[in-house]
């Protein structure tokens, strides 16, 4: 799993700091999750190929998280794209993007498949045999939802040394692979364990932004690999970051405490910080663990 | 008067070229015409005062002519603006604006003045006592208007020195400045040439794009200080320009050549073609007198 940061940064696009998007690779899916304006130009600069993204993800209509997307689409259009393009993200996301569309009498020549979201608990709405996708509602000024991307176990790794050495039949590998025991050529029970190797732990994303101070997220988001946590503010504008329906860099801090995540990343920094260092400074002593997002920058799992 | 190139490129924005948008500098007012994505960043880079923008000028509802203005105005918003901005653009410009702030449930605490352009044919959609912006029909694949902008004469300028000569009275500058003779205190008249100069001649400064060649449109761009018109392609793809309501910078040529402008500025130019230079070659044989725009640049008159 590769989280790459294509902005972090709160507000308006500068020459500085891009707005929120970011791409996540996770078992052979590219996933885009949310789409400041200038998301397309970034993904060319971090040569992200277009033609590998199918699923995007929007956590809420602010125009710092989704004002991209319109450019993203025609851009596939005039790249002759055909295959469907997926959208989750917040009811009337799919009113905004067609009327763009319409008044400039353009159409897609693929399909536009619209997920539009209204629960208020959390709901899977990307399933397949390798990941699960499932929403985090979060607390903010409007409908807004985070993301959980959890990898689904893969299948016990085979000891061909130990299949070779019993004799296995091939007709077994299948089940074997699934964790049952096998039986040897001479019909003795062979424990799974002497068969196969472990597979690699599932790993887990949790995506947070934006969001005010609120533990009720920490049942959906608890124990993940990485959590990705706003952090608009330091607490010196703690009153600010809660009346805007933000967090603070300590609140973040506490909620990966709470929710036992193995990393934090903090990110959608607000511009009137120059120095991001003290984001770090203000949350490792509730969580060590910390990290600064970065646009461009890659965290790897 | 002063043009700005903000960006000159046709379809999406990439790291080497912005879509359309341009900042005319004229009589104490900075206007912006069109504003593809990003351009909020392109603003900023050339260091154009944002509080100075008032009037916003919206050729057509295509993507890399305005996906960049809702950004924008939620800019203007952020930076806390008090005062009017006026949109100049086709109709369904402020239903597209709106809902896009309502689905974030924004607003502005500016008035945001919409001037939904239906015309066929040209009409004046600005004036003040020394400005006028008139649209210019252009035949483009939506509803598009180009559009005219005019300096108002100047008063003419007084001769202190002539003045004091033949001793004229304070109480007849006004009427001198506007062209009226005068008399002495001897009661003798003075021509009003001895007394005056010559105010700067009026610039005019037409802008069309996007339009296929189209002869309807000269009437109203003739004779122009400038004229930048759009040259999406070489005549290598003429059929694909007249296809896609576009023009070749041969095309361009000829419309100059006909409209009898003083100058030619090419731009809208497709990524496909690496070296420009090739526009400038197609179009000085037609009209000489032919610039290129480029990202940043700016032309005085």
């Amino acid at each position: 799993m590769k989280l790459h940061i294509m902005g972090c940064h709160a507000a308006t696009p500068s020459m500085k700091g891009h707005p929120t998007s970011q791409i996540l690779e996770i078992r052979d899916h590219i996933f885009l999750i949310d789409c400041g304006e200038g998301t397309q130009v970034q993904l060319r600069r971090h040569k992200v190929k277009f033609s590998r993204i199918n699923h995007i993800f929007i956590s809420h209509l602010h125009g710092d998280h989704f004002f991209g997307l319109p450019g993203l689409i025609s851009t596939f259009q005039l790249l002759g794209r055909e295959k469907e393009l997926h959208v989750y993200g917040p009811e009337r996301i799919k009113e905004v993007i067609l009327l763009l569309l319409r008044v400039g009498n353009s159409w897609t020549g693929f399909q536009l498949v619209f997920h539009e979201l209204t629960s208020a608990i959390s709901e899977v709405i990307f399933e397949d045999e390798k990941v699960k996708v499932s929403t985090i509602p979060l607390k903010h000024r409007v409908y807004t939802n985070g993301f959980l991307f959890e990898e689904k176990p893969k299948e016990r790794g085979l000891n061909m040394e130990a299949v070779g050495r019993y004799k296995v039949d091939k007709a077994y590998f299948k089940n074997i692979k699934k964790g049952k025991d096998a039986l040897s050529h001479k019909g003795e029970n062979i424990p799974n364990k002497d068969l196969t190797f472990d597979p690699p732990v599932p790993k887990t994303y949790a995506y947070c932004s934006d969001t005010a101070y609120d533990e009720t997220k920490i049942s959906w988001i608890s124990g993940a690999d990485i959590l990705y946590h706003e952090a608009t503010f330091l607490s010196t504008e703690a009153s600010l970051a809660s009346k805007t329906g933000h967090s603070t860099a300590k609140e973040a801090a506490l909620i990966a405490r709470l929710a036992g995540v193995k990393k934090l990343i903090l990110g959608h920094f607000s511009t009137r910080y120059k120095d991001k260092n003290l984001f770090l400074k203000e949350a490792q002593p509730v969580f060590p663990s910390t990290e600064l997002a970065e646009d461009g920058k890659v965290f790897e799992l």
